[in-house]
């Protein structure tokens, strides 16, 4: 294996340079949900391209078409393929990132301008992108110039894939994976991921599972048009007041889900699993502070952290067709539809839980003994994800923390989902590795989102640790 | 009494006058809620102003200030006042009607231009404002012009009370009213409003009572900001799981409310009330078809009419803070808002109703064991209104009814509230006719809004004999 510390060192050498880089990028305001700031989504994308042409990857812009926003159609912003290095002898890894970010505004409450990277005393780099997820992608960059420079030879070929809709849902991208399996991506042998973030502040860690999302909409019908509530209250039944009654037989306030045989596919904790708990940088009070609220159902860190990660939940999000303005509106609204999702974890899949969830509100429905219809759609169901522990990317990914940082990692999952990683293990039929840069501190969609530069600088010679302790792992 | 023939033979000839003229207004489209179309309303204003001086009216324009609309600062339209005679020897009687229309617009479904009065072949004028209020207010002036043409003697001296901002809230009439209640109005012996339907589309009806309204906001606050299900999901009480409870323990999907206590003051059915409602001219099949829906909970007339008029009933609204958009945001709301109202009968108070609904939603969020917060705020509670129907005003416009349309009308309340009547009663300590022009289906704030040809005339004349039944009213 090559002198790593001669590339730590010239990584710490350098930070004055990827700080300026992330300055200029952080500079772009690349937020893909805006549709005044689409022009600056596909100005990001050239940047990153002509960053890669730099160092001498091969690229390609693959653009999805177009979309419809706010009524307006407008052109997808390029996914930005590259790639670098065609030594068969190599293993090849794919790295994915995004180079979109989420709107932000001084009037939100940023402490400084979101689009001027900002740093402060404590190391901290301000703005909006810096974590999520322009940092971690810039990082692959200086790895490849770090090796460069050095004249240190890359151990691995790299395959690129940074897209600039990811916040906005990623619109295009899983066709593009799908339909370049055999063709661009055809020579994968590991696929890496750092768009997520540590567990707790201080400690790093290994992403290896996340949780599913089953969508739905409950939809209760009655009068032909809203109706006065004035004239109409107490002659007919009301859809809002049936729709409460069927929101409110799926979740107790405690999070128990209502739903007959929810859990029956809920996977047994093992020993094994359990041991992982047990040391993870975590306190519930650091959950607390980034919910603002000392509102958690359990106690202590295990309860809190399993019901997060391995525990299905259900939520309700709202509902459409009802009054929301501020004050009232004596209205009978005549449609309404009620929206909640499910995060689910293994073993539940889609179809299981769609069924169940419509065989439960059917139930329920008919006892209500109501004259209006009612109707539930499953709006989209992501399966969940749980990468194995064993496999040569996460022993690579485990060993690289342990070199970096001298710990052994967290091994950890999200109660979230990133669809991607599924779509990349099941079109391509290889590992994914999530390897995160920041920490759980770092407000990625919030006010003040910052990455620490520690952690950018830690972050750059973590992949580059992580690409060679791929290559030296022969069970690949 | 003056010779009632000839007036409603002079009305009849001066048909196609009145239409006319209800035309000129309808022209203009006085819709108080659009802020671009204010200098409509304004217009409108001055218009009645005119026709009132041309009658011989003292006229008087109120301004109650400016507003703020859509972020606007709109100058509220003068709520017109006039007073014509003011005769000793005479009964003075204040009629209240308001110009200002609900929006339309041909998009909405009007087969025909809102705001051009198209006359049908069988009778409908259809058009905005034409029944609502359009074509009554203009009533009273025709009254007046009719006596004026036949030199016929008014029997009483009249106040009018116009107001531009009936369909947006009332803004500054109650307060005047009040100001002026020993100053303007301090000689009013009766008030008369004509803003209301007939219960079906064949029989005449006074009306004699309103129901009340409190409205309500329940507020359920749990983390300092949105948080997103995937990471918090399973963690912690969600505000959203907690309202839809609270709400569901608010009424039962047959209309039943749940709060304890709730019907303690509701009046007991008294034999000479239930026989009001055999005679009705209603059919639930017509209800049915303005709701659009066969969804009634209740399967005849009387129970039906009952529930809408004489027992309280209680709609949810909606919900202000959650996700309310189209498709599905994984959002856990931090702060959500449920409304709903109680529509309220005699003789339950607003005081008695929002101390009830607190103790026992306090209650049921007790049993909850939630570590949200939880607030109950008390919106506005609008008392109902029954009137005396054996009060000489109510005989006056019974008997005015019966010469007119030679049928003794129907004696009706209606579900929702017209503020301005309790206003009125209170303010000036004088009985209030709610005396309706228009028919059930004239669509008052629908599409193709109409009032029937012959209603018009024979309103016209039913607010003439009015005046004159009252003027002969020696008790009041
Ligand atoms: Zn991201
Ligand atoms: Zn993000
Ligand atoms: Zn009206
Ligand atoms: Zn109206």
């Amino acid at each position: 294996m090559a002198d790593l510390d001669t590339l730590y060192a010239h990584i710490e050498e350098h930070a004055a340079d990827y700080v300026e880089k992330l300055r200029e990028v952080v500079a772009i305001p690349s937020v893909s949900s805006d549709a005044t700031l689409r022009p600056k989504v596909h100005e990001m994308g050239l940047w990153l391209q002509a960053e890669l042409e730099r160092l001498g990857a091969e690229t390609k812009l693959h653009y999805p078409g177009t979309h419809v926003m706010d009524g307006e159609e407008l052109e997808l912003p390029p996914i930005v393929l590259g790639t670098y290095g065609t030594d068969e002898s190599k293993k090849t890894v794919l790295v994915y990132g995004h180079y979109d970010v989420q709107p932000a505004s001084l009037s939100d409450g940023w402490t400084s301008d979101p689009f001027t990277l900002t740093e402060l005393d404590n190391g901290r780099m301000v703005g909006r992108g810096s974590t999520d997820d322009k940092g971690p992608v810039l990082g692959w960059l200086w790895v490849v110039e770090a090796h460069q420079q050095l004249g240190i030879d890359l151990p691995v070929n790299l395959k690129f894939c940074f897209e600039g809709m990811e916040e906005n849902g990623s619109e295009g991208l899983d066709e593009m994976i799908v339909a370049e399996a055999d063709g661009y991506f055809a020579n994968v042998d590991a696929v890496c991921i750092s768009d997520n973030y540590w567990l707790g502040t201080s400690k790093p860690c290994i992403t290896f599972g996340l949780r599913g999302v089953s969508a739905f909409a409950l939809t209760v019908t009655g009068p032909g048009w809203d109706l006065h509530s004035g004239v109409y209250g107490g002659t007919l039944h009301e859809p809002m007041t049936d729709l409460i009654h069927l929101m409110g037989t799926l979740v107790k306030p405690n999070g128990e889900i209502l739903i007959p045989g929810i859990m029956d596919n809920v996977a047994d904790l093992t020993e094994e699993e359990e041991a992982l708990y047990d040391v993870l940088d975590f306190d519930v009070s650091e959950l607390e502070a980034a919910a603002g609220a000392q509102t958690l159902i359990h106690d202590d860190k295990k309860q809190t952290i399993m019901h997060r990660w391995r525990y299905p939940s259900l939520s309700l999000h709202g509902i459409e067709g009802a009054f929301s303005g501020q004050g009232v509106k004596t209205v009978i609204p005549a449609k309404v539809m009620g929206k909640f999702s499910i995060r689910t974890v293994p073993n539940q899949t889609p179809d299981e839980i769609a069924e169940k969830v419509k065989a439960h509100l059917e139930a329920e429905f008919e006892k209500l003994g109501s004259k209006n219809t009612m109707h539930v759609e499953a709006l989209h169901g992501g399966k969940c994800w749980v990468g194995d522990l064993n496999h040569p990317n996460f022993k690579a990914g485990t060993r690289a923390t342990e070199k970096v940082y001298g710990v052994t990692p967290d091994f950890t999952r999200e109660g979230g989902s990133i669809p991607v990683t599924l779509t990349f293990q099941d079109a391509l039929g290889k590992s994914v590795l999530l390897l995160p840069m920041g920490r759980a501190d770092d407000g990625a969609h919030s006010i003040n989102e910052k990455l620490d530069k520690s952690n950018y600088l830690n972050g750059i010679k973590l992949l580059a640790t992580y690409l060679h302790e791929l290559a030296a792992e022969t069970d690949l």
